[in-house]
């Protein structure tokens, strides 16, 4: 629904400024997936991705929904990495997945079509790929920092799958996560139980076990597609070499599900500044119809996002509870008793705090207020 | 692909604003389709429409890929519609959609999976209705103007399908067109050949026969999903009464392809400004290098996006042609020539005009020119 998708955009901005400044480069490859190369990497059959929703061309060929691109952008990549010059190549996209799940739950936290943030990595050797794994690792704590998750997400070892003994999930604290992990709060990082009995390494005693949902994860997937798929590159030496790859993940609804069970009250939901629908809930009651009117041009002067309630016929509770509801993070009322001063009331959804303003100096000072927490949000 | 991406995202955000601009509000609706709300307006059957993608659910249960979405967002609208009081409401997406054409062609022109923005308007009466039709044939018109295609573009009168008697299209001038419109050059409107023989209103002879390609279409819908799926609202006197739709189509792809058509030569893509993937293709040669990179900050500090290439292996021919190949609008040229002037050769791949600019006047010429195209090109 609109609101809902302008955090959306707003989380998908922030994702996308972080790629691009590790040298991500959007594009957008299709759902519909031809079985073939799917079938090269082993992945086609339902037993082995139980995921699938397949379909049919009116050819009858068999065809698929795309899950995940890592069969597809390797093709794809055949045409442009030919030489060692052509490498690396970081290339990501906000792309619907299908994943024919037996049981969707937990709202938006896992649904059966999402969008997904999906970046790979091709590089030319191991080492250029562990270089820019740590920096997506950077990137992507960056990220939650930036949407409000900085606080309760851990970087989490986990199970690599097939692809390699490791990946590396990031794990929000939420009790209505999937997960267990267990962290270790001196080095700030956490460890999946799925494979801490493994793991020699850690005491489960010393570890503080939570419920958590899994945002973001990252994989090392060495050759294992470029080998079944044959992307090679040829070195200086005039070898050819398989490519290393790696595919890294966000789900921009699961984040925003997971900000909103981590910051709503019993009123509703509380968005934190970066991600907010609107900055402002301009509220009018009675005469302040006219000034309220005024003032939403002043503050959309100044870049201010106002979400105006302007209906007649609703009582100031039902407005005043809607505002607590929808979460914006500050909420204006203009009323005759704040018109008495110039004034215009001034309220933080998360704090409760209320200043009274005056209404000539509210653009400018809510400006400043947000260009600090933009700076402080920021990298 | 990266560069075609850029493409899209403008082309999306132009019809972004004008549909803001008109009320439009931005959701996204699921590809996924439940079939109850598509037996209940009859477009269900493969008999009736037969560009269907089925597949089903780990339950059996069969399920469909949206090829468009009145069914989807009329059910949705029963949660938000009740009294008069909640209407007009005008919703867009910017969504993909997926259609079973017996055979995909002329490239990016017709594809089975396509992103296409879709507004759908809700209105109290055929009045109401009237009224935005018109706003929204307008902003139609203000985009074909804003993205380059203005001049070739014809609101031409088409069939209504099964909704109503006629439809509006919008065709644009072009030889890979697959549909035939007979032009009055003095009322500057079309009239699609599919309907022409019906039509008493026209003397052939009198008109202008062309190819052209449809980029948009705007539907009047009456009450045939609102009644099918029992969208209803009170009106002042507590009457239920059927809301009066209508849906308004634009393939942002096939927008791109088209003026990829109309604006190519024989050396590749000419993009118009508004659209184009960069403003600037910037061009080092030999010594020019270090120069180049201060010049590249320079103008990406004035807000303009600049394409650098930097590649060291490569010829000049091969730089020059690549650029004319991608098409940027303008091409920047720093080599030992135009250095020994402290200068810079600017290029218009349009008029292939070129003019010598002093290096440090450059960025706050090129940021003028900018501006004035983009107020040109603005409503």
């Amino acid at each position: 629904m609109p609101l809902g998708w302008r955090v959306m955009e707003n989380i998908m901005q922030i994702i996308r400024e972080e790629m691009n400044a590790i040298g991500g480069q959007e594009l957008l490859l299709t759902s519909l997936q031809d079985s073939e190369i799917w079938k090269k990497s082993g992945r086609w059959s339902d037993e082995v991705v139980d995921v699938w929703f397949k379909t049919r061309l009116k050819s009858e060929q068999e065809i698929g929904l795309a899950n995940t691109h890592e069969e597809a952008l390797t093709e794809l990549m055949k045409n442009h990495v030919h030489s060692y010059r052509d490498l690396p190549v970081f290339a990501y996209q906000f792309q619907t997945k299908f994943r024919n799940e037996l049981r969707a739950k937990s709202g938006i936290l896992r649904t059966r079509e999402f969008i997904m943030k999906d970046l790979y990595s091709f590089c030319r050797t191991q080492e250029e790929h562990d270089e820019f794994y740590e920096k997506i690792k950077q990137a992507y704590l960056t990220i939650f920092k930036r949407v409000g998750l900085g606080d309760v997400t851990y970087l989490t070892f986990a199970s690599g799958g097939s692809f390699s003994k490791y990946s590396h999930e990031f794990q929000t604290l939420c009790d209505a996560g999937e997960d267990i992990i267990y962290i270790d709060e001196k080095q700030g990082i956490a460890i999946n139980e799925e494979i801490i009995d493994g793991e020699g390494t850690y005491d489960k005693s010393k570890l503080k076990k939570a419920k958590a949902i899994e945002v973001g994860n990252i994989f090392t997937l060495g050759t294992r597609f470029s080998d079944a798929l044959g992307l090679l590159y040829q070195s200086k030496n005039g070898e050819k070499i398989p490519v290393a790859m790696g595919s890294y993940g966000i789900g921009p609804a699961r984040t925003m599900g997971t900000i909103v069970e981590v910051y709503a009250d019993e009123k509703g939901i509380v968005w934190p500044l970066a991600v907010a629908p609107f900055h402002v809930h301009l509220i009018a009651l009675s005469e302040g119809a006219n000034k309220a009117e005024t003032l939403y041009a002043q503050l959309q002067n100044q870049g201010i996002e106002v979400l105006y309630d302007d209906r007649q016929e609703v009582s100031a509770g039902e407005k005043f509870a809607d505002a607590d509801l929808i979460g914006i993070p500050w909420r204006l009322v203009v009323s005759d008793k704040t018109l008495a001063t110039e004034s215009c009331e001034v309220k933080s959804r998360r704090s409760g705090k209320i200043e009274i303003l005056k209404m000539n100096e509210l653009p400018t000072y809510l400006r400043a207020r947000l260009d600090s927490a933009r700076q402080a949000s920021s990298p």
